[in-house]
């Protein structure tokens, strides 16, 4: 499977945001995580990194 | 294996930009995309909608 884990990057720390990650949509200027349970996340951020070997999404808030 | 089809949004259709990719990074106002073979493109993009279990990126040239 592919899930994937996604984090925020807080200066050089990375805060793990949710994990199980099946689909992320863009919607305005925030951004839709859906897990594979169908839960929902909706936070402020940008895409900085997709690794997608390392099931790794990194994004940038703001 | 999780790698993904990159597209570019253009109107209401879909243009294929790389296939197997399985890393994508912001660099500044640019993404740099890197496919299995290590084959490189970089695209004035940004993140629409990452669909993990269809394999399949889709981004907003911009």
């Amino acid at each position: 499977m592919c899930e994937a884990t996604v984090f925020v990057s807080k200066g050089k720390d990375l805060e793990k945001v949710m994990e199980d990650v099946v689909e992320l949509r863009r919607e305005g200027d925030k951004l839709l995580l859906v897990d594979v349970f169908g839960e929902q996340r909706i936070i402020s951020a940008k895409v900085g990194e997709v690794q997608l070997m390392d099931h790794r999404i990194v994004l940038r808030e703001g």
